[in-house]
């Protein structure tokens, strides 16, 4: 990996792209050999309009199925072009869309000045019919789920805590996170939608944590488990990996512009995962 | 075709499957040689559980691309066996999901029976970035539109008229319908949500319907123009086809159990396309 810089070289500017994505027929976003890849569909398209190699960051690297609406990217090249938006999703799959195209300001770094990542999740619980056409974007469950159990879990988790539990094991990376939000409802179709923020995620860490709190959703452990779990430190086999597809990246927030550079220097002293 | 009969042969039972589909890659409801359609897949797995050949009379006929949240068939068959829907969905593919499989009451016909057919339409205007999960769902338009304008040129064709203008042409059939709703609103995400709900529909109709209105609300014509369309009875060049994929049939409505047969009888004097 190259070394993460603040400002691109002299001449170039730093441009950011806003996108979507379905991530289904993806291996996630992350480039990788001989797969399909979001970086790799996106870095062609960018390479074949700059007409030179492109290397872009992604605010939040996701998994293999997951699905974007917010998902940011920066990158350094010789100039803005115009009608890129335009251009690139001509290029594009449908599976992907640009959303905006811009000149980031001073100091702006995709992942190291993001502030706080938000994710949704969404579960059909109780063996109800999914309707074939969001198979892709919502998880089934079999069981009932009961969302004030459910809710009251997930509030033990909040705040700055050591996510090792709920983190795909990797060397020498830091797992503490702090989890500003996690709380489900249903929406007007009985779909369970929780919302899922944190200023950084490990690998899979929504998805275990949504796999924690639905064990005490159906009622097999109490809402005081999850804490237990998370302070044992340790990966549990009584709880669950919820699948990729009911996942979706919403959007990314950074600060203001002045303070851009700043937060990424903080952050880049800290660097993991997200 | 084989002439349709509101009671199965003695020894026979008529059984009702409702179902839901994601309609992307079919060529529609309908059996076709050498085409993959949803017809063709559910009599396939029928007709393995039974071990005979199957066949099946659908309520709304959707064409390629069209979902269905709420489609009713009926077939008659020797016997009703156990655990139907979980053999069917594990024959078919997830693009096909059972949602019940019953008895039906005597009179029962899928088609005849039928009171009312409701779909509902699903537009993004104005050149928003459609979320590509839901590229398959929801048709996008480039132009704004004026939803007030949409309702008022919309409820302008309610109640019983000659769709002629707004069907595509088949030769000897009735193009009489009654249309019992039409009208639009945006859901949470923005998204333009149009109802329409008829006694029946000839093929494209809702298509037809919903571009027409379309081209009311983004100003080119006034309210008053669909009314026109409906008058001529003539295909008018000026009017749009909106694409299958923003379209599903959400449900099909019956009457009570004692009047089934009676009703069938009458829709089946005027049989033609629904």
């Amino acid at each position: 990996m190259t070394k993460p810089t603040l400002n691109p070289e002299s001449g170039f500017s730093r441009l950011r792209i806003d996108l979507t994505y379905d991530g289904t027929n993806f291996s996630g976003w992350g480039k990788q050999p001989d797969r399909r890849t979001v970086q790799g569909e996106v870095e062609a398209a960018l390479s074949q309009i700059f007409d030179r190699p492109i290397d872009t960051t992604v605010a939040g690297r996701t998994d293999a199925g997951v699905h974007a609406t917010g998902q940011v990217i920066h990158f350094d090249a010789p100039m803005k072009l115009d009608e890129m938006i335009y251009r690139l999703n001509r290029i594009l799959t449908d599976e992907i869309r640009i959303i905006n195209f811009n000149e980031a300001p001073y100091g702006f770094h995709a992942r190291f000045s993001a502030l706080r990542r938000n994710y949704i999740y969404k579960i059909l619980d109780g063996n109800q019919t999914l309707h074939p056409v969001l198979r892709t974007d919502v998880a089934p469950y079999y069981r009932k789920l009961n969302i004030n159990l459910m809710n009251e879990a997930a509030e033990t988790l909040l705040g700055e805590n050591d996510f090792f539990s709920f983190c795909r094991f990797r060397e020498k990376a830091t797992t503490v996170r702090e989890l500003e939000k996690f709380d489900f409802h249903r929406n007007g179709d009985g779909v369970i939608v929780g919302e899922v923020s944190a200023d950084a995620f490990c690998y899979s860490m929504v998805r275990n944590l949504v796999g924690a709190v639905v064990r005490v959703g159906e009622g097999r452990f109490p809402p005081s488990w999850v804490r237990e779990v998370l302070e044992k430190r340790e990966r549990v086999s009584e709880s669950l990996v919820f699948p990729a597809r009911g996942l979706t990246l919403i959007g990314v927030e950074y600060p203001s512009d002045s303070e851009l550079a700043a937060r990424a220097k903080i952050t880049m002293a800290r660097r993991d995962e997200d």
